[in-house]
Protein backbone atom coordinates (compact mmCIF):
# COMPACT_ATOMS: atom_id res chain seq x y z
CA UNK A 1 0.00 0.00 0.00
CA UNK A 2 1.03 3.84 -0.41
CA UNK A 3 1.08 5.63 2.90
CA UNK A 4 1.31 9.36 3.74
CA UNK A 5 1.82 10.41 7.08
CA UNK A 6 1.12 13.54 8.10
CA UNK A 7 3.86 15.01 11.68
CA UNK A 8 3.15 18.15 12.96
CA UNK A 9 6.01 18.20 15.87
CA UNK A 10 8.23 20.66 16.22
CA UNK A 11 11.15 18.27 17.70
CA UNK A 12 12.48 15.48 15.31
CA UNK A 13 14.17 14.51 18.64
CA UNK A 14 10.64 14.57 20.32
CA UNK A 15 8.90 10.94 21.87
CA UNK A 16 6.35 12.08 18.50
CA UNK A 17 9.52 11.95 16.54
CA UNK A 18 10.80 8.55 17.57
CA UNK A 19 7.31 7.36 16.68
CA UNK A 20 6.88 8.15 13.12
CA UNK A 21 10.62 6.90 12.55
CA UNK A 22 9.08 3.43 14.32
CA UNK A 23 5.95 3.27 12.26
CA UNK A 24 8.00 4.12 8.80
CA UNK A 25 10.15 1.54 9.17
CA UNK A 26 8.00 -1.09 10.24
CA UNK A 27 5.35 0.15 7.16
CA UNK A 28 8.81 -0.01 4.84
CA UNK A 29 9.50 -3.67 6.20
CA UNK A 30 6.02 -4.86 5.30
CA UNK A 31 7.05 -3.60 1.79
CA UNK A 32 4.05 -0.55 2.16
CA UNK A 33 5.82 2.75 -0.01
CA UNK A 34 5.68 5.83 2.66
CA UNK A 35 5.42 9.67 2.31
CA UNK A 36 6.17 11.62 5.44
CA UNK A 37 4.88 15.60 5.51
CA UNK A 38 6.46 16.75 8.13
CA UNK A 39 5.22 20.58 8.74
CA UNK A 40 7.49 21.75 10.90
CA UNK A 41 9.70 20.77 8.36
CA UNK A 42 8.27 21.84 5.60
CA UNK A 43 7.38 25.30 7.28
CA UNK A 44 3.57 24.71 6.21
CA UNK A 45 1.67 27.67 6.33
CA UNK A 46 -0.85 27.22 8.82
CA UNK A 47 -3.62 30.41 8.24
CA UNK A 48 -5.85 30.42 5.56
CA UNK A 49 -5.81 33.89 3.91
CA UNK A 50 -5.95 36.27 0.40
CA UNK A 51 -2.05 34.63 -0.68
CA UNK A 52 -3.53 31.15 -0.53
CA UNK A 53 -6.23 32.54 -3.60
CA UNK A 54 -3.94 34.37 -6.14
CA UNK A 55 -6.15 35.27 -8.62
CA UNK A 56 -8.62 36.52 -6.52
CA UNK A 57 -8.55 40.64 -7.21
CA UNK A 58 -7.24 42.58 -5.02
CA UNK A 59 -10.51 44.92 -3.74
CA UNK A 60 -12.57 41.60 -4.03
CA UNK A 61 -13.86 40.58 -1.02
CA UNK A 62 -12.69 36.83 0.47
CA UNK A 63 -15.22 34.45 0.73
CA UNK A 64 -13.31 31.30 1.40
CA UNK A 65 -15.88 28.71 0.32
CA UNK A 66 -16.50 30.66 -2.91
CA UNK A 67 -12.30 31.50 -3.59
CA UNK A 68 -11.72 28.36 -2.95
CA UNK A 69 -13.51 26.18 -5.26
CA UNK A 70 -13.14 28.23 -7.83
CA UNK A 71 -9.56 28.22 -7.57
CA UNK A 72 -9.86 24.46 -7.57
CA UNK A 73 -11.27 24.36 -10.39
CA UNK A 74 -9.22 26.06 -11.70
CA UNK A 75 -6.17 24.77 -10.75
CA UNK A 76 -5.06 28.20 -9.07
CA UNK A 77 -4.57 26.78 -5.46
CA UNK A 78 -1.10 27.60 -4.00
CA UNK A 79 1.64 25.04 -5.16
CA UNK A 80 2.11 23.98 -1.54
CA UNK A 81 -1.78 22.88 -1.56
CA UNK A 82 -1.77 21.20 -4.63
CA UNK A 83 1.45 19.05 -3.22
CA UNK A 84 -0.76 18.14 -0.70
CA UNK A 85 -3.83 17.30 -2.29
CA UNK A 86 -1.85 14.93 -4.72
CA UNK A 87 -0.53 12.69 -2.50
CA UNK A 88 -3.62 12.79 -0.74
CA UNK A 89 -4.83 10.84 -4.06
CA UNK A 90 -1.62 9.20 -4.49
CA UNK A 91 -2.14 7.53 -0.65
CA UNK A 92 -4.01 4.18 -0.04
CA UNK A 93 -3.81 5.62 3.75
CA UNK A 94 -3.60 8.75 5.69
CA UNK A 95 -2.31 8.50 9.35
CA UNK A 96 -2.17 12.22 10.76
CA UNK A 97 0.33 12.10 13.45
CA UNK A 98 0.18 15.06 16.60
CA UNK A 99 0.35 15.66 20.29
CA UNK A 100 -2.85 16.36 21.69
CA UNK A 101 -2.40 20.31 22.55
CA UNK A 102 -5.76 21.66 23.87
CA UNK A 103 -7.62 19.08 23.12
CA UNK A 104 -7.06 19.06 19.55
CA UNK A 105 -4.21 18.86 16.92
CA UNK A 106 -1.77 21.70 16.95
CA UNK A 107 -2.51 25.03 14.99
CA UNK A 108 -0.14 23.87 12.03
CA UNK A 109 -2.16 20.83 11.47
CA UNK A 110 -5.31 22.53 11.19
CA UNK A 111 -3.85 25.26 8.71
CA UNK A 112 -2.95 21.69 6.71
CA UNK A 113 -6.74 20.75 7.09
CA UNK A 114 -8.18 24.07 6.82
CA UNK A 115 -6.29 25.17 3.64
CA UNK A 116 -5.36 21.36 1.77
CA UNK A 117 -9.09 20.48 2.44
CA UNK A 118 -10.64 22.96 -0.85
CA UNK A 119 -14.18 23.19 -1.91
CA UNK A 120 -14.44 20.72 -4.85
CA UNK A 121 -11.77 18.59 -3.07
CA UNK A 122 -12.70 17.62 0.59
CA UNK A 123 -16.28 19.19 0.46
CA UNK A 124 -18.63 20.63 -1.96
CA UNK A 125 -18.50 17.40 -3.86
CA UNK A 126 -20.87 15.76 -5.44
CA UNK A 127 -24.67 16.29 -5.59
CA UNK A 128 -26.75 18.40 -3.56
CA UNK A 129 -30.45 18.05 -3.12
CA UNK A 130 -33.49 17.25 -1.38
CA UNK A 131 -32.70 13.82 -1.71
CA UNK A 132 -28.67 13.58 -1.59
CA UNK A 133 -26.29 16.04 0.74
CA UNK A 134 -23.67 15.82 -1.22
CA UNK A 135 -21.25 13.38 -1.14
CA UNK A 136 -19.72 13.22 2.05
CA UNK A 137 -20.04 11.55 5.64
CA UNK A 138 -18.46 8.20 4.02
CA UNK A 139 -18.49 9.09 0.25
CA UNK A 140 -16.45 12.02 -1.38
CA UNK A 141 -13.03 12.07 -3.50
CA UNK A 142 -11.29 10.20 -0.96
CA UNK A 143 -13.62 6.72 -0.44
CA UNK A 144 -12.20 3.84 -0.54
CA UNK A 145 -9.11 5.13 1.48
CA UNK A 146 -8.17 3.93 4.72
CA UNK A 147 -6.98 6.82 7.26
CA UNK A 148 -6.08 6.92 10.77
CA UNK A 149 -4.74 9.05 14.05
CA UNK A 150 -1.67 8.86 16.13
CA UNK A 151 -1.90 10.73 19.36
CA UNK A 152 0.07 11.23 22.17
CA UNK A 153 -1.18 12.98 25.50
CA UNK A 154 0.38 14.07 28.59
CA UNK A 155 -2.18 12.93 30.48
CA UNK A 156 -3.20 9.56 31.90
CA UNK A 157 -5.40 7.41 30.19
CA UNK A 158 -8.29 7.55 33.25
CA UNK A 159 -8.78 11.36 32.75
CA UNK A 160 -9.76 10.27 29.24
CA UNK A 161 -11.98 7.74 29.94
CA UNK A 162 -16.24 7.30 30.17
CA UNK A 163 -15.98 9.04 33.32
CA UNK A 164 -12.56 11.46 33.00
CA UNK A 165 -12.77 15.23 33.58
CA UNK A 166 -11.23 15.51 29.78
CA UNK A 167 -13.83 13.82 28.15
CA UNK A 168 -13.64 10.80 26.36
CA UNK A 169 -10.90 10.38 23.72
CA UNK A 170 -12.93 9.06 20.99
CA UNK A 171 -15.81 12.49 22.01
CA UNK A 172 -12.67 14.31 21.83
CA UNK A 173 -11.83 12.96 18.46
CA UNK A 174 -14.73 12.34 16.86
CA UNK A 175 -14.89 16.17 15.42
CA UNK A 176 -11.29 15.35 13.53
CA UNK A 177 -12.01 10.92 13.17
CA UNK A 178 -15.96 11.88 11.75
CA UNK A 179 -15.45 15.25 11.04
CA UNK A 180 -12.18 15.74 9.10
CA UNK A 181 -11.52 12.06 7.88
CA UNK A 182 -14.77 10.72 7.40
CA UNK A 183 -16.12 13.63 5.72
CA UNK A 184 -14.08 13.77 2.73
CA UNK A 185 -15.06 9.48 2.43
CA UNK A 186 -12.49 7.73 4.64
CA UNK A 187 -12.84 4.66 6.10
CA UNK A 188 -11.54 5.54 9.89
CA UNK A 189 -9.62 3.39 11.70
CA UNK A 190 -9.52 3.62 15.71
CA UNK A 191 -6.80 6.11 16.82
CA UNK A 192 -3.58 4.72 18.19
CA UNK A 193 -3.27 7.19 21.65
CA UNK A 194 -0.38 7.02 23.57
CA UNK A 195 -1.17 8.44 27.03
CA UNK A 196 1.24 10.19 29.56
CA UNK A 197 3.83 10.46 27.81
CA UNK A 198 5.79 12.70 29.48
CA UNK A 199 6.41 10.00 32.03
CA UNK A 200 7.99 7.32 30.06
CA UNK A 201 10.79 5.05 31.42
CA UNK A 202 12.23 2.86 28.57
CA UNK A 203 9.97 -0.08 29.36
CA UNK A 204 7.05 2.44 29.18
CA UNK A 205 8.32 3.36 25.39
CA UNK A 206 9.23 -0.16 24.40
CA UNK A 207 5.67 -1.02 24.95
CA UNK A 208 4.14 2.05 22.96
CA UNK A 209 6.45 0.97 20.02
CA UNK A 210 5.54 -2.22 20.39
CA UNK A 211 1.66 -1.49 20.38
CA UNK A 212 2.32 1.09 17.14
CA UNK A 213 4.11 -1.73 15.09
CA UNK A 214 1.48 -3.97 15.59
CA UNK A 215 -1.38 -0.90 14.46
CA UNK A 216 1.17 -0.70 11.32
CA UNK A 217 0.80 -4.25 10.62
CA UNK A 218 -2.76 -4.74 10.65
CA UNK A 219 -3.28 -1.18 8.69
CA UNK A 220 -4.94 -2.96 5.66
CA UNK A 221 -6.96 -5.49 7.42
CA UNK A 222 -8.35 -3.61 10.39
CA UNK A 223 -12.53 -2.92 10.46
CA UNK A 224 -12.97 0.93 10.82
CA UNK A 225 -14.93 2.81 13.02
CA UNK A 226 -18.77 1.73 11.86
CA UNK A 227 -20.25 5.50 11.06
CA UNK A 228 -23.03 5.59 9.21
CA UNK A 229 -22.84 6.78 5.81
CA UNK A 230 -24.90 10.24 5.03
CA UNK A 231 -26.81 9.41 1.69
CA UNK A 232 -27.07 5.43 2.87
CA UNK A 233 -30.54 5.83 4.60
CA UNK A 234 -30.17 6.62 8.17
CA UNK A 235 -30.33 10.32 8.22
CA UNK A 236 -33.74 12.50 7.29
CA UNK A 237 -32.89 15.14 4.38
CA UNK A 238 -31.90 18.02 4.21
CA UNK A 239 -32.33 17.84 7.87
CA UNK A 240 -29.68 15.30 8.20
CA UNK A 241 -30.87 14.27 11.49
CA UNK A 242 -30.66 10.31 12.41
CA UNK A 243 -33.98 8.41 12.17
CA UNK A 244 -36.11 8.08 15.08
CA UNK A 245 -36.03 4.42 14.52
CA UNK A 246 -32.05 4.34 13.92
CA UNK A 247 -30.04 3.99 16.14
CA UNK A 248 -29.59 2.62 19.49
CA UNK A 249 -32.57 3.97 21.76
CA UNK A 250 -29.58 4.52 25.01
CA UNK A 251 -27.00 6.29 22.59
CA UNK A 252 -26.86 10.13 22.64
CA UNK A 253 -24.08 12.36 21.17
CA UNK A 254 -21.48 11.45 18.60
CA UNK A 255 -21.87 7.49 19.60
CA UNK A 256 -25.33 7.77 17.45
CA UNK A 257 -23.59 8.25 14.24
CA UNK A 258 -21.61 4.61 14.95
CA UNK A 259 -23.86 1.78 13.85
CA UNK A 260 -21.99 -0.91 16.06
CA UNK A 261 -24.56 -3.31 14.83
CA UNK A 262 -24.12 -3.65 11.82
CA UNK A 263 -19.90 -3.75 12.08
CA UNK A 264 -18.60 -7.44 11.40
CA UNK A 265 -17.00 -8.81 14.34
CA UNK A 266 -17.98 -6.61 16.47
CA UNK A 267 -20.18 -6.34 19.78
CA UNK A 268 -22.95 -4.55 19.49
CA UNK A 269 -22.76 -3.05 22.84
CA UNK A 270 -19.18 -1.80 22.16
CA UNK A 271 -18.79 1.08 23.45
CA UNK A 272 -16.34 3.93 22.05
CA UNK A 273 -13.47 3.11 24.41
CA UNK A 274 -13.35 -0.47 23.31
CA UNK A 275 -12.11 0.65 20.20
CA UNK A 276 -9.59 3.03 21.18
CA UNK A 277 -5.96 1.09 21.42
CA UNK A 278 -4.43 1.73 24.81
CA UNK A 279 -0.87 1.52 26.22
CA UNK A 280 -1.67 -0.87 28.90
CA UNK A 281 1.85 0.32 30.72
CA UNK A 282 -0.14 4.00 31.62
CA UNK A 283 -2.42 2.74 33.71
CA UNK A 284 0.34 2.19 36.13
CA UNK A 285 1.38 4.91 38.49
CA UNK B 1 -16.75 45.71 32.11
CA UNK B 2 -13.36 44.93 30.66
CA UNK B 3 -13.78 43.14 27.42
CA UNK B 4 -11.10 41.51 25.11
CA UNK B 5 -12.47 40.06 21.77
CA UNK B 6 -10.16 37.62 19.90
CA UNK B 7 -11.51 37.94 16.50
CA UNK B 8 -9.75 35.39 13.66
CA UNK B 9 -11.45 35.76 10.05
CA UNK B 10 -9.60 36.80 7.14
CA UNK B 11 -11.47 39.26 5.68
CA UNK B 12 -12.97 42.18 7.55
CA UNK B 13 -15.72 42.74 5.13
CA UNK B 14 -16.89 39.76 6.24
CA UNK B 15 -20.51 38.88 8.26
CA UNK B 16 -17.89 37.72 10.65
CA UNK B 17 -16.55 41.36 10.80
CA UNK B 18 -19.91 42.42 10.70
CA UNK B 19 -20.98 40.91 14.03
CA UNK B 20 -17.51 41.72 15.20
CA UNK B 21 -18.30 45.60 15.14
CA UNK B 22 -22.02 45.20 15.96
CA UNK B 23 -20.92 43.33 19.07
CA UNK B 24 -18.03 46.45 20.18
CA UNK B 25 -20.40 48.95 19.03
CA UNK B 26 -23.17 47.61 21.96
CA UNK B 27 -20.70 47.16 24.70
CA UNK B 28 -19.08 50.42 23.82
CA UNK B 29 -22.70 51.74 24.17
CA UNK B 30 -23.27 49.66 27.68
CA UNK B 31 -20.17 51.74 28.84
CA UNK B 32 -17.54 48.63 28.52
CA UNK B 33 -13.87 49.07 27.48
CA UNK B 34 -13.33 47.00 24.73
CA UNK B 35 -10.04 45.94 23.22
CA UNK B 36 -10.15 43.76 20.38
CA UNK B 37 -7.38 41.43 19.15
CA UNK B 38 -7.90 40.72 14.73
CA UNK B 39 -5.53 37.74 14.64
CA UNK B 40 -5.09 38.41 11.06
CA UNK B 41 -4.99 42.04 11.18
CA UNK B 42 -1.80 41.53 13.28
CA UNK B 43 -0.48 39.19 11.68
CA UNK B 44 -0.46 36.54 14.25
CA UNK B 45 2.28 33.62 14.19
CA UNK B 46 -0.15 30.34 14.70
CA UNK B 47 2.49 27.56 15.12
CA UNK B 48 4.17 26.74 18.19
CA UNK B 49 8.27 26.67 17.30
CA UNK B 50 11.86 27.11 18.86
CA UNK B 51 11.32 30.76 17.83
CA UNK B 52 9.12 31.19 20.32
CA UNK B 53 11.48 30.62 23.16
CA UNK B 54 14.45 32.87 22.56
CA UNK B 55 16.50 31.48 25.35
CA UNK B 56 16.59 27.72 24.68
CA UNK B 57 20.23 26.76 23.42
CA UNK B 58 20.03 25.82 19.72
CA UNK B 59 21.18 22.38 20.47
CA UNK B 60 19.13 21.75 22.86
CA UNK B 61 16.11 19.69 22.33
CA UNK B 62 12.59 21.37 22.46
CA UNK B 63 10.18 20.10 24.99
CA UNK B 64 7.66 22.07 24.74
CA UNK B 65 5.60 22.49 28.60
CA UNK B 66 9.10 22.39 29.77
CA UNK B 67 10.44 25.43 27.37
CA UNK B 68 7.30 26.89 28.14
CA UNK B 69 7.12 27.03 31.80
CA UNK B 70 10.82 28.02 32.26
CA UNK B 71 10.26 30.97 29.79
CA UNK B 72 7.30 32.12 31.41
CA UNK B 73 8.57 31.86 34.97
CA UNK B 74 11.62 33.77 33.35
CA UNK B 75 9.81 36.55 31.30
CA UNK B 76 11.29 35.29 28.36
CA UNK B 77 8.62 34.71 26.30
CA UNK B 78 8.24 36.61 23.08
CA UNK B 79 6.24 39.69 22.85
CA UNK B 80 3.33 38.84 21.30
CA UNK B 81 2.45 35.76 23.39
CA UNK B 82 3.57 38.53 26.56
CA UNK B 83 1.07 41.53 25.35
CA UNK B 84 -1.86 38.92 24.43
CA UNK B 85 -1.51 37.35 28.37
CA UNK B 86 -1.37 40.99 29.40
CA UNK B 87 -4.84 41.64 27.99
CA UNK B 88 -6.36 38.77 29.18
CA UNK B 89 -5.52 39.48 32.84
CA UNK B 90 -6.80 42.83 32.05
CA UNK B 91 -10.40 41.42 30.82
CA UNK B 92 -13.30 40.42 32.89
CA UNK B 93 -14.59 39.24 30.04
CA UNK B 94 -12.94 37.39 27.01
CA UNK B 95 -14.90 36.69 23.69
CA UNK B 96 -13.49 34.37 20.68
CA UNK B 97 -15.02 34.77 17.58
CA UNK B 98 -14.42 32.59 14.67
CA UNK B 99 -16.15 30.93 11.96
CA UNK B 100 -16.52 27.26 12.66
CA UNK B 101 -14.22 25.09 10.13
CA UNK B 102 -13.63 21.75 9.66
CA UNK B 103 -15.66 21.48 13.16
CA UNK B 104 -13.06 23.50 15.16
CA UNK B 105 -11.76 27.01 15.31
CA UNK B 106 -9.08 28.50 12.62
CA UNK B 107 -5.95 27.21 12.66
CA UNK B 108 -4.68 31.28 13.19
CA UNK B 109 -6.86 31.27 16.62
CA UNK B 110 -5.79 28.06 17.55
CA UNK B 111 -2.06 29.08 17.15
CA UNK B 112 -3.06 31.93 19.36
CA UNK B 113 -4.43 29.03 22.21
CA UNK B 114 -1.42 26.67 21.63
CA UNK B 115 1.13 29.97 22.21
CA UNK B 116 -0.76 32.10 24.66
CA UNK B 117 -1.79 29.38 26.93
CA UNK B 118 1.70 28.70 28.52
CA UNK B 119 2.63 26.60 31.10
CA UNK B 120 2.53 28.49 34.41
CA UNK B 121 -0.05 30.97 32.82
CA UNK B 122 -2.70 29.04 31.65
CA UNK B 123 -1.38 25.18 32.77
CA UNK B 124 0.85 23.59 35.06
CA UNK B 125 -0.53 26.26 37.86
CA UNK B 126 -1.15 25.50 41.55
CA UNK B 127 -0.55 21.95 44.15
CA UNK B 128 -0.20 19.47 42.03
CA UNK B 129 -0.92 16.12 44.79
CA UNK B 130 -2.83 13.57 45.05
CA UNK B 131 -5.55 15.91 46.56
CA UNK B 132 -5.54 18.55 44.30
CA UNK B 133 -4.55 17.85 40.32
CA UNK B 134 -3.53 21.56 39.74
CA UNK B 135 -5.58 24.41 39.60
CA UNK B 136 -7.83 24.22 36.70
CA UNK B 137 -11.11 23.30 35.19
CA UNK B 138 -12.65 26.04 37.35
CA UNK B 139 -9.80 27.52 38.69
CA UNK B 140 -6.72 28.62 37.49
CA UNK B 141 -5.24 31.99 36.09
CA UNK B 142 -8.02 33.52 34.63
CA UNK B 143 -10.91 32.39 37.65
CA UNK B 144 -13.54 34.67 38.47
CA UNK B 145 -13.93 36.08 34.36
CA UNK B 146 -16.24 35.03 32.01
CA UNK B 147 -15.59 33.91 28.49
CA UNK B 148 -17.69 33.04 25.43
CA UNK B 149 -17.61 31.77 22.41
CA UNK B 150 -19.16 33.73 19.25
CA UNK B 151 -19.56 31.42 16.16
CA UNK B 152 -21.07 30.94 12.30
CA UNK B 153 -21.68 27.79 10.75
CA UNK B 154 -22.61 27.43 6.81
CA UNK B 155 -24.40 24.12 8.16
CA UNK B 156 -27.95 24.41 9.31
CA UNK B 157 -28.90 23.86 12.84
CA UNK B 158 -30.41 20.76 12.39
CA UNK B 159 -27.07 19.39 11.39
CA UNK B 160 -25.70 20.57 14.80
CA UNK B 161 -29.22 19.25 16.20
CA UNK B 162 -29.08 16.51 19.22
CA UNK B 163 -29.72 13.66 16.16
CA UNK B 164 -27.61 16.07 13.94
CA UNK B 165 -25.41 14.62 11.38
CA UNK B 166 -22.56 16.42 13.01
CA UNK B 167 -23.25 16.17 16.20
CA UNK B 168 -24.69 18.40 18.82
CA UNK B 169 -23.27 21.91 18.68
CA UNK B 170 -22.24 21.63 22.34
CA UNK B 171 -20.33 18.73 22.15
CA UNK B 172 -18.42 20.03 19.17
CA UNK B 173 -17.73 22.97 21.59
CA UNK B 174 -16.85 21.09 24.77
CA UNK B 175 -13.31 20.66 23.48
CA UNK B 176 -13.25 24.48 24.01
CA UNK B 177 -15.46 25.65 25.95
CA UNK B 178 -14.50 23.09 28.86
CA UNK B 179 -10.66 22.01 27.39
CA UNK B 180 -10.01 25.96 26.60
CA UNK B 181 -12.15 28.39 28.38
CA UNK B 182 -12.66 26.40 31.87
CA UNK B 183 -9.57 25.00 32.17
CA UNK B 184 -8.02 27.58 33.13
CA UNK B 185 -10.81 29.07 35.38
CA UNK B 186 -13.26 31.04 33.39
CA UNK B 187 -17.02 31.07 33.60
CA UNK B 188 -18.43 29.93 30.52
CA UNK B 189 -21.20 31.42 29.53
CA UNK B 190 -23.43 29.47 26.75
CA UNK B 191 -22.21 29.91 23.14
CA UNK B 192 -23.62 32.31 20.74
CA UNK B 193 -23.80 30.35 17.36
CA UNK B 194 -25.64 31.92 13.86
CA UNK B 195 -26.26 28.90 11.46
CA UNK B 196 -26.36 28.87 7.65
CA UNK B 197 -24.65 32.10 7.34
CA UNK B 198 -24.15 31.98 3.80
CA UNK B 199 -27.18 31.82 2.90
CA UNK B 200 -28.22 34.64 5.12
CA UNK B 201 -30.74 37.69 4.04
CA UNK B 202 -30.84 41.25 5.14
CA UNK B 203 -33.67 40.00 7.32
CA UNK B 204 -31.47 36.94 8.61
CA UNK B 205 -28.87 39.62 9.58
CA UNK B 206 -30.60 41.90 10.94
CA UNK B 207 -32.26 39.03 13.17
CA UNK B 208 -28.54 37.61 13.91
CA UNK B 209 -27.50 41.03 14.82
CA UNK B 210 -30.39 41.12 17.36
CA UNK B 211 -29.96 38.49 19.20
CA UNK B 212 -26.12 39.30 19.00
CA UNK B 213 -27.02 42.33 21.14
CA UNK B 214 -29.20 41.11 23.68
CA UNK B 215 -26.23 38.59 23.95
CA UNK B 216 -24.08 41.70 24.49
CA UNK B 217 -26.62 42.83 27.14
CA UNK B 218 -26.42 40.11 29.05
CA UNK B 219 -22.39 39.67 29.25
CA UNK B 220 -22.66 40.35 32.80
CA UNK B 221 -25.62 38.42 34.21
CA UNK B 222 -26.41 35.24 32.10
CA UNK B 223 -25.37 31.99 34.17
CA UNK B 224 -22.87 30.15 33.02
CA UNK B 225 -22.63 26.78 31.90
CA UNK B 226 -22.47 24.46 34.90
CA UNK B 227 -19.49 22.25 34.69
CA UNK B 228 -18.31 20.83 37.69
CA UNK B 229 -14.89 21.61 39.45
CA UNK B 230 -12.04 19.75 39.54
CA UNK B 231 -10.95 20.42 42.81
CA UNK B 232 -15.18 20.32 44.27
CA UNK B 233 -15.37 17.11 45.57
CA UNK B 234 -17.12 15.11 42.37
CA UNK B 235 -13.48 13.70 40.79
CA UNK B 236 -12.04 11.14 41.98
CA UNK B 237 -7.95 12.66 42.29
CA UNK B 238 -5.54 12.01 40.78
CA UNK B 239 -7.59 9.06 38.50
CA UNK B 240 -10.09 12.40 37.34
CA UNK B 241 -13.01 10.01 37.20
CA UNK B 242 -16.47 11.31 37.74
CA UNK B 243 -17.27 9.62 41.50
CA UNK B 244 -19.57 6.66 41.07
CA UNK B 245 -22.38 8.53 42.77
CA UNK B 246 -22.03 12.06 40.59
CA UNK B 247 -23.52 13.29 38.13
CA UNK B 248 -27.03 12.42 36.24
CA UNK B 249 -27.18 8.44 35.70
CA UNK B 250 -28.46 8.74 32.51
CA UNK B 251 -26.00 10.99 31.35
CA UNK B 252 -23.29 9.95 29.44
CA UNK B 253 -20.35 11.38 27.38
CA UNK B 254 -19.33 15.30 27.82
CA UNK B 255 -22.55 16.11 29.33
CA UNK B 256 -21.72 14.14 32.62
CA UNK B 257 -19.09 17.06 33.29
CA UNK B 258 -22.13 19.39 33.59
CA UNK B 259 -23.88 20.04 37.24
CA UNK B 260 -27.36 20.89 35.76
CA UNK B 261 -29.10 20.43 39.02
CA UNK B 262 -26.79 22.80 41.02
CA UNK B 263 -27.34 25.57 38.48
CA UNK B 264 -30.02 28.41 39.67
CA UNK B 265 -32.92 28.63 37.79
CA UNK B 266 -32.16 25.87 34.83
CA UNK B 267 -34.14 22.84 34.99
CA UNK B 268 -31.94 19.69 36.05
CA UNK B 269 -33.40 18.30 32.91
CA UNK B 270 -32.35 20.44 30.14
CA UNK B 271 -30.60 19.31 27.78
CA UNK B 272 -27.48 20.94 26.68
CA UNK B 273 -28.94 22.20 23.28
CA UNK B 274 -31.19 24.88 25.37
CA UNK B 275 -28.16 26.74 26.87
CA UNK B 276 -26.95 27.43 23.15
CA UNK B 277 -28.42 30.63 21.56
CA UNK B 278 -30.16 29.68 18.64
CA UNK B 279 -30.99 31.94 15.42
CA UNK B 280 -34.23 31.14 15.19
CA UNK B 281 -35.03 32.15 11.04
CA UNK B 282 -31.97 29.58 10.42
CA UNK B 283 -34.89 26.81 10.52
CA UNK B 284 -35.95 28.70 6.89
CA UNK B 285 -35.62 26.72 3.55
Amino acid sequence: MKVLLVFAHPEPRSLNGALRDIAVKELEALGHEVRVSDLYAMRWKPEVDRADFPALAPDARLKVAAASGEAFAAGALSEDVKAEQERLLWADVLILQFPLWWYSMPAILKGWVDRVYAYGFAYGVGELSDRHWGDRFGEGTLAGKRAMLIVTTGGWEEHYSTRGINGPIDDLLFPINHGILYYPGYDVLPPFVAYRVDRLDDAGFQSVAERLRERMRTLGSIPPIPYRRQNGGDYLIPSLQLRPESGDPAASGFALHRNDAAAPGRDAGSDTTANTSVCEFSRDR
